[in-house]
């Protein structure tokens, strides 16, 4: 069951990242008391012609970028489901291991859920595809216009962190026995202002 | 089958980095014509009781001191023998990724072999064992004691690198098909002064 630093009234900034091969997505998000608003999104794209070397590098001073200009409190990070290959998993290691090491590097506390359990909160299914995960993302944060793909997953993480406590806290007083296993998490109810 | 940047008498400092869950080696050596000198070695170990972002963000800084304290010209990482599970590859994933951008945002070139054509090349044997490596890293750079492991797999890639182009031609020139496959790379026969 997901925690939060956060007293009723104090504001956290968190940071989503979704970490992929090619393209990286990023979200910020604050949350102040049980409201969480948007702050920034995007991706970070890495060019096909450049080495890995030069890709992670530049994913790297992207990400240390992004914490200095944003100043988070805390990071947020899918746990992976693997059940990709060996070769897949390595790949998509690499461009975690960097994310991790910004995340590090910042001093941030870092949160790792699992993408079915921010997939089941954010739409109400945890095998959400990614279209469903953007729509609601998009609807959630009031946005102009649906994020990319990616962008819309580092939000949906950054959401689930920012909603979870308080939400699971109001679920477990409304309907404690509703959903079977009680490690399933909240889907949001969110209160625009 | 491996290049080299050095002219006969440039002097061409290689850095070689066995990237490790728990424990990163490194090994730096120069070469000047076709003679190759140790510089150093040693290993970055991970505490067991940091999270998984501390270490890697532990090992970013580490090689970012390295790179800066030695200032390689070219950075050499074994390619990646996948035969481990995902879960296995995922992990060590993250440590070579970090180690990538380590090397990527200091702008060295970056060249990858084969384990099994360093060990061939080092210890005669492709399938050697650590112990082998090791013994043989320690003779060949005339080191006092032997290497940590993970370290002398670095120096291993790092040898291999320095002495594969102008040993290449060599054997290329005296044995033109003795070996099988032209892209087993040389053994060594290093010359002491």
């Amino acid at each position: 069951m997901p925690t939060t630093e956060a007293s009723a009234e104090a504001r956290v900034r968190i940071l989503g990242i979704d970490p992929g091969s090619t393209v990286t997505g990023f979200g910020v998000l604050e949350r102040a008391g049980a409201r969480v608003q948007h702050v920034a999104h995007g991706t970070v794209r890495q060019a096909r012609n450049a080495s890995l070397a030069e890709r992670l590098a530049t994913l790297q001073a992207a990400l240390a970028g992004l914490i200095a200009t944003h100043r988070p409190d805390v990071a947020v990070v899918e746990r992976v489901f693997v059940a990709a290959s060996p070769r897949a998993a390595l790949v998509l290691g690499h461009a975690r291991g960097v994310a991790l090491a910004a995340i590090g590097s910042a001093g941030l506390p870092l949160h790792e859920y699992a993408p079915s359990q921010i997939k089941r909160a954010v739409t109400g299914s945890g095998s959400a595809d990614k279209r469903q995960v953007q729509a609601m993302v998009q609807h959630l944060l009031a946005l102009a216009t649906p994020p990319p793909f990616d962008a819309a997953d580092a939000l949906a993480a950054a959401l689930y962190h920012g909603h979870a406590g308080p939400l699971a806290a109001l679920f477990a007083r409304r309907a404690p026995r509703a959903r079977g296993r009680a490690n399933r998490g909240p889907r949001f109810v969110v209160r625009r202002k």
